[in-house]
This record gives structure tokens, C-alpha cells and sequence, in this order.
């Protein structure tokens, strides 16, 4: 679990947006958050994991974030988002895994409260995002059980939980596709007045030939050893945390920009894709009445952290063989080089 | 699983509404819809199920049938509901349970369609609704499994399942409270000019000093044994079906007069209460192009048929000893034929 | 504009809910909340009218308060609502109005806080609710204007405005009708531990088979000299005030409860009925953070004003004659005492 | 009301995503669409107007046409929404104002109505759309009435209405901002297999840091005479029209791709940015029972000819001087030219 071999969009020169970075440009840079991963790869066929997103580390159930979420297009099979948007809060960390492991990830979840957190809980919001993996993982096993969720869940709520956050083919990102590339999971952070804002997504969504980074169409000027056919699996969970004050309403609202800073990155948003924003805050006291214009930089910060998230789980993300023999190629960084010189963006140099 | 002892509220001359009722007075008066139960009641803590409502008895995932939910309130961890907002269409049967058993029940479908319909979905949008149960049955053991989830819903999609339904302590309801007395499932149905509505309810909400029915504030004018005390389950899952050629924009308003049936028989919906309604039609064509008013019959019948189908619930359930001796006590029929007749409403004559 | 002639249910005995009412019963109870209506009666055809409710009675624009909306059934021509929706405050009082005078009744409200408020607004979101009053009164004539707006939020914001409040055939529910009765407007108040809770309504909807006072089926019991035509307007405003420390989010559920309260009076909601909540709180501090268990009560006084407000609508509103000769009888009182001691609600006595 | 000097971008070379546009790369693609513009403009301070879009040139409350709206952020005071989202339909014209003058509009329409359709309607839900242009005009004038929305749906109706479409500084676009540069009307077109789907925006949002076209970050790199300070108007009025049979739910799913479109062009969606979307079909037949991937192009078109709308106000708006000597500058074509020319988009040769 320790490989950061490729560099991060931001490293290689990628310009995507204008807001500073927290310093770990990942959702960690707000305050108490811990991300986890549990992977599993295995034979030929099996390529999967979970990924838990921990608001923080103590008991949620008791100490709960103020939360919202936005249903861009609600395709998806998503648990608990009814009872977050009612109620303003999260009650269990985001775990994010594959279609078909939903549903045990969630079971798991009670599993995990009872037996490491000494919880009993008799009712619990479990909230499982999910994107789908069938195109490189045999998804039909249903092969994510406890032991991922508990190590997954372990390290999202320990202090190696809060610092650098894998990329990638990790967790519920490992088969995942982005753009016709291989995708997965991804992060960003910006940092304001006042207030840090981070992203995490696991992608899963959108076309090669749309595919734009920082306004450039490297999409349809790449070319790939074979073209990528068409998945089934097709959609982004975008996770947003900041340590502002705020209520869940202004959450919502700052969630619903999250699908701005993706279509900064091309995608239509096909009819099956599901495009989820989950945002929640950390930020334990409640902000003063005013309106709600002091938002802005957090809207513009919510933006470009998605859409920097979202590149970086393309650079990250490496070549993949998997199910039935598929591939998917990482996106080839010595193109971009190129591609990116043509048009004017001349990040090899940095 | 066939027990229909006690008298249904219409068999007792309780008037709920002034249109006719189907053949059976139940969702199954839908053509081509099918209930199955799963009761689960072992030694002395378990008493718990699952119910199965399908709209036919075919592949859903290739014959979807059109659908649409309200969320009045929704504190509630039910799975699926965000697609079927979206898509508008609903591709598995609902199951109803027990809040924790919700994911297990969820991952049972998956397994039930590959077994027994042959299918072989890398992506399903399960939909199960759930009421909280603790207070009868030790629902911490997550007791529901495969077994139940498949003879619910091959009862439902037998011929049976589409007659007569059982009510009461059975299935998803079997450990449910309504207004303070045994609560479980309800149903009931109204036939209008060229349609029918069917309507099936979870019931597990209200308190009992609010309880009316038909009117009569019986909830306060009843004495028990022993008054209840609070339960933490509180809510109801409100299942409309319909045959009637609507759009899911249409169901959706349906779907939202549930909740005014629902708040005839007192309630008013405390925080802690999921108020979920899902509609669904059975009707293969579309309607054609013209205004919304020729429902006004249709949110009529789905009023009376929601509250029918409450008082149901309450009728056809029997007292119930459960998980650590809590007892729920059936509403007593003696006492509501003297209210009734304090209240002018002399139903023991008819 | 002093008419308080009839009795109000309450004073009638009729029993509705079981929580205290405030001093005056009426939204008013809300500190700071204060209600004007500007009442136009002329000739045979114009039975016409404007309310305010202003939440207080300094500057909106620079002192908002936090507000939020249910759409029920969003049939209806109110203006301002989406911004509520998203903002969560108003910024100026609310105004309902008859259908056609809903644009014009926003536009002079902008003339009012130059001329009256001395304010230089270049936007403002203007609140206006209406319903639509044709049959008694000829709207397609426009009548309500820049001097009949001024008026009502005169009233509202002066200090007798802060007192008793006028119901009936007043102000925007002058033409109204309920049920097939007189309609128009009607107000309540619930007061609990350390919140007091204010209802106002235009009521407009409903057809005379329905109406349930109490549980009562009056509706169908009660003979007029003859029986109501079916009017094109149809339609509920309901507004409730609290002095709560909540927020948008918390007001958005208080709102929806509303509409169980208007269920218990046994309307189906029909497909033309604008059935609209705005909520608002007069309240200053933000609540601390926790869960939204202590709504409950604030629900059932939700609940419990809404209803009262409507039955206090029918109590108030006399016999109207207008437009093209339509009369709308008053709901006959002794009709209802001879009703009520039949179905063992013997309030005449009290 | 003949002007149309400015090269549009498409003409200019300007690549705006990969489909084929209409005959006239405007929303009057759409079979049966029309557009009028009124545009006001006297002395040094009133520049404004107001522009009309029409489904058809019939009477729309008789033939209504299928609608859907998608409020991203509803911060604006547009009328006659809610009803549009219940009963998805339109049954007047869109239109499109300044602010202050939206009640005086849809008051107009009900004119309108009586004195050109001989329409008697005794109830109406207008639909106007609205954005700030005080830094430009002398918004709390009001200056547009009945003439002025009389000549823009005369025009609409007219058979000149359904050809070319003006864009720029007309109609409701007048005095209006898009990205710091003169902002205002801006049209285009999509043909897909079998379907039209055409895009009307009122541009009146963004900053000028955040411009891209076609992906190049041109705000940041244009310098201007003086750099725009903030205006409080920040708003865009999105309009999609198709000949598509599909139903209000799938058209609200189109209509909610228009923010991606939004989103290309750069911003992040102020607060005070109200972005709506309204989205119609003249299409008369329904569409068959199945799922909504064939909606995949039509989305893809819907950002397209979004993102190009905008981008077309841009090129066509010329620099205007107004009210208090304010004035914002049209986007600099020679800049533009060179800008394009280092990212590697060579467009003028073309």
C-alpha cells in the first residue's frame, strides 16, 4: 500500500486553477479527515477494494459531521444519501467501493462499529458510494467483504490515515476507468482564507474523445495501443470535506460546484453515469447569520479541487489487465508532453 | 403463513373513505402486482421477516415497470431510491425488512436474480425499505437471509402472491409498532372509472395519544395494560401501486398524497420517522398529451387506500412478546366499538 | 377593517390538537411578527384583497430571516420561492394575494420599500403567494395596486399589526372559498416548552364532501341553500412563524408538516391546488449542534396551528355574494353544533 | 433591430465541441421556435429590454408544450417555476428581462394575452426569467412595459421570429455582463440523429479571470482599457429547446446538462449567480417505454450548444456606455486571435 510511483498532475507542471494547495493536496489537508484503502487484486480476475473517507477519527455516531449532498444524476446505488439530506449529518464514514460490494461494505460497516468501535447500534445511515468495476474485476463474485472494510476503515482513522493519500488503483478506485483510461481513486485541496477545502474522487466516468486537462482536448489527440470500448461502468463519487462553519444547506450548495470542476474535465455526463457529491465539514461551530457571499472562494476552491482530483487519478493510475482479459491503459504521460506543447502549455519544463 | 384470523377494519363497518375497494382490497388488486412474506419467529428474540411486493412476475430488469417516490421525511436507510428518482423506473421488486437486515436483503436480490431468474447483472439498483424493529426483535443479529429474501419473492411471483394478502405480524412487519400498538403490514385498494389503486404499508410510526381512525381520536381514549413507552423505530414505508398509464412525474404526485393518508390517522411524522412512499404502475402505455387533472380521482383513491391500509395494520396485528419481554399490544377491538359508538359511529351493527 | 364578529372555533369549543395556543392564537403570537391586510370591496364584481405577514418590522434587506419553503403542490404563481429555497432567508414580508395580482402586488412592493423604507434596492426578492379567487371576484380586472400594498404592510409593521389578527373574507382571502364554503384567511398558534409556533392561512382549496373538522366528516353532513360548483381556484398559502433558533434546513421539515395539517381538515390535495408552505423564524441565534429530535413537538404545533388556522378560516369567513352573482355560503355554525353532538363532540356546551 | 456586424465564434473558427449545428445555429432551429427581442435604449441610462422565446405561435394555454427546469443555483427572481416543475408544462412564451422589471413582464403577458390571442384566461403561470444589468442601466426605472413586451412576442410569433436570431446587446440582454466583457443574448444549435436541440442563454455572469473558450483561459490573458469591477447582476438564463418526444423528467435531465455547458466557459457559480435552466420539447408524440441511454447525444448536444450560446453573446455583444457613465468593453477580437495563436488554436486562418 506505500506506491506513489508516478507523479501527481501538479508535479509534472498541470495547471488547474489558481487557489493555493494544502500541503498535502489531498482531502487530508482538512483537519481530522483520514482516507484508507483496502485493495484487492488476485488472480486474473479480481480486481477490486474499498476506500474509507473518515470526517475523523472518534465515534460518529456520537460526534457527527454536518453533511449534504448533491444528486447530480442520480445514477447509482448509493446507500444512505436520503436520510444525509434530510438530516444534515453523517453518522459513519464514506466508504467507497464496486457495484455489486455495496450492499456488504454497508453490512460490514455495522460489523466494524460493533467490533472496534464498541458501539451497539440498533440504527445506523451507513453511506456507501459506489462506482462499476465489471470491465476488469469479475464483479459478480462479490469478493469485498469485512476484512477489507475493517482495513480500510483502520487506517482512515489512524494518523497515517491524515497525511499523503494513495491514488490510483487503490481501494474502490482498483478497476475503475476514467475517460477511457484507466482510472480510480484521486485528490486535491485548496486552501483559502480561512478555510481548506479538499476532494477526493473515485472516477469512474466519461468518454476518451471528451477527455479535456486544463482546457486542452488530449482526449481525441491521444492515441492508444487499442481504442477503449465501451464500458458499462460509468460514473464519479466526489467526495468534499472543509473545516468551514457552515450548515448543510451552504454544504449543498458548495456540493452542487463539484459538478463544475468535472465538467471542466469533458464529460456530458452519460445517462449511466451516476454523479455523486458528498460534502461534509469538520468545522464544529456554526457560522454566524449572514448571506451566503463569503462563499465564494469556497465555490471556486470547490471547482478546481474536483477537477484537479480528478486529473490526478489519471496520472496516477497505472496499465491494467483484468476480467476476461481487459485492458486499460494509464494515460501516456509522454503524449501529454507533446499534446500539451502544441497547445501552449508547456509543463515539461517545470 | 396463513393466518387471517382477525377482521379486517371494513369487515368491521369502519368507513375510511367513500370509493369502492377492489376484489381483494389489497395491492394485489393491481393487475399483475404479487406480495410474498418471509416470517422469521424463533425462541424468544427473534421476530423478524422480509416482504416482497412485485409489480409482475417476469424479469424486471428487461421489463421495467415506470416509478417515482416521495420522501416526506426521509430518516430512513432504504437502497435505491435515488436511481428510481432519476431513471424513473424501477428494475427489481421493493423488499420491506428490518432497518439492519436493509443490506443483507439488498445483496440477497442479487443472488435471487442469478438462481432463480437466470440473470446475470453486473449492476442492479436493489431497492428494500426498512422499519426499525428493535424493540421486539433482537435486531442486532441481522437474523434475515438468502432463504427469506427467496421465499418472499417466489411467493410474490406465484399466483398466490397475487391474491389474497396477509397482514399484520408478518414479513417485513412482523416486529412493527403503529401508534403505540402492534403495527406490521396493512393494505388496501380503491377501484375508480378505468383504474385501481393498491396501497401497502410497513407501518412502525406514531405515538399513541395521537392515533385516530376514521376520525376518532381513539389513540387517547384506549387504555392499555401497560401504556408504551417510546421505541426508537418510528416509521412507515407506503408502497402505491397503480395500473393507470402515467409518466413518473405523475406517480411522483401520487406517490406525495400518501402522506396526507397518512396524517388522517394522526400523526405528524416525528423527526426520527421515515415517511417513504414508492409508487409504481403496471400500466404499459403511455398516457396521452393533455393536463394533469384526471388524477384528481387517482390522489383521492390513494388517500383512502393509504389510510385503509394503516388501520389494517393495526386491525391484523396480534399482541406480540419479543426481544428482552417488550410487549406490544394489539389495538383492542372491544374498546374501539365503545368509542366508536361515544363517537357516533356505531360500525359493531353492520 | 374591524370585523371580528363570529366566533373562532376555538371559542366555539371545537378541539383541535391538544398543545396551548399563544395570547392571541394568531401567527402575531410570534414575537415581532405582525400581519395587515388592505381589504377591496366595490360594487357587484370586486371582492379583492392583500395580506402581509412581515416577520419584523425594521429592514429586510439588511436584517433577514431564515426561511425555507415546501412545495406540496406546486400548482400556482406565487413569486420569489426558488430563491428562498436556496438562500434560506426572506428579505422582504410575505404577501398573499388573488392569482392575476400576484406580479402586480410584487412590483409595488419594490415602490414600498423606496418610498416607505427608504431603500435603493437594484434586486430584490419579492415573496408574493396567491390563490385564485375568480369566482367571487372579477380578477381578470387587476384590481389590487400600489395604495392597497402599501396599506396591508403599513398595518403589518406598525404595532397594532402585532396584535389580534382579522379573519375571513379579509385582505388576500377576501373572494376566497374552503371546502365549498366561504374561505379566506385564518390563523392559530401553538406555544411550547421555550418556542411558540404561528400558522396563516388563504385558504382556497377543497371540495365540500371532504371537509373533516376534528374528524368530524362535516362536509357531507352540512346541507346549503345550494351546493358548491366546482370554482377554478383551488389552492392553499400556508406560512408559519416560529421563534426558534433553527435553520433552513430545520424549517424545510417544520414546513412540511404543514401539509399534515391541512390533511386532517380531508383534502386530497387536487391536481390545481397551489398547496405552498413558507416558513420563516424570527429567532436571532443559531441553534448548537445535535441531532433533530427536538422538532417533535415543534412538528405536532405545526401540525395542530395549521389545522386550526384552516378551521378558523371557515369560522370567520361570512356569506359572500359577487362576481357575475356567485354567492359562497358561510359554513352554517348551527348546523355544525347539531352535527358535532351526533358524532360525541358535544362543543356547544363549552 | 437589424445588426449583426460581429463575426459569430463559429465563423470566427472558434471549435466548440464536435456536432453539427442547424441551419442557423440558433434555439429557432428547433421546428417551430421563435425569438423576439424589444431592446430600450434612451439617453444615457436605459439600456434594456426584454426578449421572448416562443415554443410555438399558437396558443400555448390550450397547446401546452412538455417542460422542465433546473434550478443549479436559484438565486434570481424568476417567475412561474414551481408550476412548471409539478406540472411539466409550459403554457406561455419564455420571457427574458432585467431584474427589476420581472413583475411588470409577466403582467404584460396577461395583456398580451387578451389583446392579441383573445385569450380570457382567469389564470396564468408566467414564465420570465431575469438577470441585473444596474451597472449598466437605470434598473430601478423599470422602463419595460406592455409595449415593449408586446413587440417581442409579436416578433416571436411572427414567421421572422423562427430564422435568424439577433444576439448581443438585444433584448433582456441589453445591459448585461458576461465574464467582466458586454455579456447579453447568445444562441446555437445541435443536430443529432434525428433530433434539434437548440440553446438561448441571457448572459450575465462569471469574472473575467475565469473565461475559457474552447478551453484556452483568455479573461486572464486579455487586458482591457480597465479592468471590470464587480457588479451585483451575476446571473445566466439558460433556455434548451428540442423536437425530442421525450417526457418533463428526461427533459429536466437535459436541462440540467446546460450547467456543464456553463461550466466549460469557466465559472464557478457565484452565489448571487442565479443559473436556471428552462428546457422544452415541441415535440408532440411521446416517446416509447425504455430506458434514457438514448438520451447520451442529446446531452452531449445540450452541453455543446450551451457552452457555444455563451460564447456566441460574447462575440456578438459591443461595448456599451450607460448608466452613471459606467461601461463594459466587448471582448477584444484581435486579442483573441493572438491568444488562441499560442495555445495552439490557429483559428483566424481559418
Amino acid at each position: 500500500m506505500t506506491r506513489l510511483s508516478r507523479l501527481r498532475a501538479r508535479e509534472f507542471g498541470v495547471e488547474l486553477g489558481s487557489m493555493e494547495t494544502g500541503r498535502h493536496n489531498a482531502i487530508t489537508d482538512v483537519d481530522g479527515v483520514g482516507v484508507g484503502h483496502s485493495t484487492l487484486i488476485e488472480g486474473d480476475s479480481v480486481r477490486t477494494g474499498v476506500t474509507a473517507i473518515a470526517p475523523h477519527a472518534g465515534d460518529l455516531t456520537e460526534d457527527k459531521v454536518i453533511a449534504a449532498v448533491d444528486l447530480f444524476n442520480a445514477y447509482g446505488k448509493s446507500t444512505g444519501l436520503p436520510q444525509v439530506i434530510y438530516e444534515g449529518v453523517l453518522e459513519t464514514p464514506i466508504m467507497l467501493t464496486e457495484t455489486l460490494n455495496t450492499w456488504r461494505v454497508a453490512d460490514a460497516v455495522v460489523d466494524y462499529n460493533r467490533e472496534r468501535m464498541g458501539l451497539d447500534s440498533r440504527s445506523l445511515n451507513v453511506v456507501v458510494g459506489e462506482t462499476n468495476g465489471d470491465y476488469l474485476t469479475d464483479n459478480k463474485g462479490r469478493h469485498i467483504g469485512v476484512k477489507h472494510v475493517f482495513e480500510a476503515l483502520d487506517f482512515a482513522r489512524s494518523p497515517a490515515g491524515r497525511g499523503m493519500v494513495q491514488e490510483g488503483n487503490v481501494g474502490g478506485g482498483t478497476p475503475m476507468t476514467g475517460y477511457g483510461f484507466k482510472g480510480g481513486i484521486g485528490t486535491s485541496s485548496r486552501v483559502g482564507d480561512s478555510f481548506t477545502i479538499g476532494a477526493l474522487v473515485q472516477l469512474n466516468c466519461g468518454s476518451k474523445e471528451d477527455l479535456m486537462i486544463s482546457g486542452v482536448p488530449v482526449g481525441r489527440e491521444i492515441t492508444l495501443p487499442s481504442e477503449p470500448t465501451i464500458s458499462s461502468g460509468n460514473s464519479i463519487m466526489m467526495i468534499i470535506a472543509t473545516d468551514l462553519a457552515v450548515d448543510s444547506r451552504q454544504l449543498w450548495k458548495m456540493a452542487k460546484r463539484a459538478a463544475l470542476g468535472l465538467a471542466r474535465t469533458g464529460t456530458y455526463s452519460s445517462n449511466g453515469s451516476g454523479d455523486f457529491t458528498i460534502a461534509f465539514t469538520s468545522g464544529k461551530k456554526h457560522h454566524t447569520k449572514h448571506g451566503d457571499d463569503f462563499l465564494n472562494p469556497v465555490y471556486k476552491a470547490t471547482v478546481e479541487a474536483t477537477e484537479e482530483a480528478i486529473v490526478n487519478a489519471l496520472f496516477a493510475a497505472e496499465t491494467m489487465t483484468g476480467y476476461e482479459g481487459h485492458i486499460r491503459y494509464a494515460i501516456p504521460l509522454e503524449q501529454l508532453i507533446e499534446i500539451f506543447g502544441r497547445y501552449g502549455r508547456d509543463f515539461s519544463s517545470r
